[in-house]
């Protein structure tokens, strides 16, 4: 059975994103650092259609979680680009251009109910009836392989509310950001345990942490 | 030069201390369950008069930071034992008894003056004129060894902020705990980036992460 599993990067003081989030800094004020350790990785380069690129613990890593997906969860913000004036837009272009890099059916949950788009290997499918809707289509989209929960904050959160995550995998970067969007928040009492499944440390400083939900 | 290191617990979610912390539960709401890994250890159990307990990374972990510290720095709250009535006596008994595991230095940051308590091969020193003197009279006290900054938070995120931090020791809980004390809070901005010195995973699911200030 496919699994969900949420793939994030996170500061050590818990923020996915920096403060301030605007048309020019979709990802808030020093959220892009959080960000930096994938982008030069050959896995990450490929898909977005970039040469070269660097091989090593990341580049393995980006690599595996790639291929064991075969579906993808996002939020509306996270298709079209941050927050900013086009939210305003529900027929707005997704940032993703013509050439997304998932090659597999991504779910995109959103207000505003829409047609289909096909973009080369990738179809956006607009989801409005809320997430154990999304999860259920994505499912039946990835077969035998596994679900990428994208983010960003919020959705996330949902999920891990709902307790419908299966795994997390957590890209633990060195840095504290003091403000902005915590991946964790809200919650109201404890929510239980995890199990470790994975601890990879990498030469940028950052540690990829794999947890599995204790059920 | 001897270092201060911040030696904390903290779940996934960021909390060093669990919500609702009173007289009988002083770690809060789900807090004890962050010191779980340790008590077991042969090294923590050895100082507290404990007899046996097990060996493994845990323990040989606890041994080392015990062992390169010649001071510790701790705040009101952490010598008498959590909140409670109690705070209300400035000349309340601490809850480490006779023979505290300490066996050096301990400064205790408080309000209200005291003279200095020896018990056993630990002295408990009060300090009530601020963070930067009791890391200066811990400096002095510590000679080519470091100084372990024990906690609690609010202690702890007073150093962070004042960027007196040399190094972190953060045993990364697999638990979410949903609400409490907050390690990493406060902050307006970013506060930069750390060098990640060491990772140890436990079998107990914990993730012993030490960082370094960048400077």
């Amino acid at each position: 059975m496919p699994e969900l599993i949420l793939d994030i990067s996170m500061s050590l003081d818990g923020f996915v994103a920096g403060p301030g989030a605007d048309l020019d800094n979709p990802l808030g004020h020093g959220g892009p650092a959080l960000h930096e350790w994938v982008i030069p990785t050959r896995a990450w380069r490929e898909p977005h259609g970039l040469e070269g690129g660097e091989e090593g613990p990341d580049s393995e890593l980006v690599e595996a979680l790639i291929g064991q997906a075969a579906a993808t969860i996002m939020g509306r913000r996270m298709f079209s680009g941050g927050s900013g004036p086009w939210e305003d837009d529900p027929n707005a272009d997704g940032w993703w251009g013509n050439d997304p890099p998932f090659d597999h059916p991504v779910f995109v949950l959103t207000n505003h109910a829409r047609e289909p788009e096909v973009k080369s290997g990738t179809t956006f499918n607009f989801v409005t009836d809320g997430i154990a809707s999304a999860l259920a289509q994505a499912r039946a989209a990835a077969g035998d392989k596994d679900i990428r929960l994208a983010g960003g904050a919020d959705v996330a959160q949902q999920y891990v509310k709902a307790g419908l995550l299966d795994a997390m995998q957590l890209h633990l970067v060195p840095l504290l950001l003091g403000d902005g969007v915590r991946l964790f928040a809200g919650h109201t009492g404890p929510v239980g345990g995890l199990e470790l499944t994975r601890v990879i440390e990498s030469p940028t400083g950052v540690v990829h942490l794999g947890y599995r939900a204790a059920r």
